[in-house]
């Protein structure tokens, strides 16, 4: 997906959320932050957008974003019980009514046995009970596989708030 | 300064950490996540950069980021002072040697009487007493002037670790 339409998707969130009247928060891995920083290259994104959590080292999706260690040790950093628990810190943490987190493989190399571009993407609303994971089969390099996870966690998150 | 200029700061600055056996951790407001993000872009990110906080919202610099209350009301969140406590609360926060922090005002508008383009990085080694702050003067559009703070921020740090 190219720059422009990446854009939009992110609008097109924060335009959702601030219909509803909520906020969101993010809990990034492979991305980095790269989700965050789509999200406030929309002027105005303070309206909807909170902030977020980069849990790149292991260790702080549990210490920063309440993952359970015990469910961290057992699943390990690229899981769907990681990413759900991720994402239900980042709202708690950043008193949002949503958290979105993402985490996977960028590569270049597979890490402990999971393949390069398997992701989870986790979509919470902590307070209203919605939870959803979604795992992603990527392609691509290293950035290919960064860029097509932010665009893909906010369409996910996008076609959720149309559903609820 | 083009991407790849940008890509090449983030990897000596990285390459740098790693040298010293130390890490990093960045807490961002105007960037959004992109000096986390452009970190990350490097493979072996994971060595030296363990995280970070994207604290967007003003009250996450207090809740997520420890600047103290009193400060943050005093001096606002566009401020050397709470750029200089930012980055202590990114490193405490996760764990890291080093805390790196930008706030600014990345326009369309201004902000709080501080006008489009200032930008305060702070840059912090809590257990070993550094502490910087910059003011920059930044030129050109939002995406100008979120790309120039990323760049300048990774570009002060690797100065600091060269002198240190």
């Amino acid at each position: 997906m190219s720059r422009p339409e990446a854009t939009i998707v992110a609008r097109d969130v924060l335009e959702a959320l601030v219909g509803r009247g909520q906020t969101l928060a993010t809990a990034e891995s492979l991305t980095g932050g790269g989700i965050g920083r789509l999200l406030t290259s929309v002027p105005g994104a303070s309206r909807a957008y909170r902030g977020g959590l980069i849990t790149y080292a292991t260790d702080l999706k549990a210490t920063l974003a309440g993952v359970d260690p015990g469910a961290l040790a057992a699943h390990g950093p690229v899981a769907a019980e990681t990413a759900v628990q991720m994402a239900v810190g980042a709202a708690r943490r950043c008193e949002a009514d949503w958290g979105l987190a993402v985490t996977g493989v960028a590569g270049p190399e597979p890490q402990d046995g999971h393949p390069v571009g398997q992701v989870f993407v986790g979509i919470a609303q902590p307070a209203a009970g919605p939870l959803e994971v979604h795992e992603l089969a990527l392609d691509g390099d290293r950035e290919d596989i960064r860029a097509a996870t932010t665009v893909a966690a906010l369409a996910l998150l996008l076609d959720l708030l149309g559903r609820r």
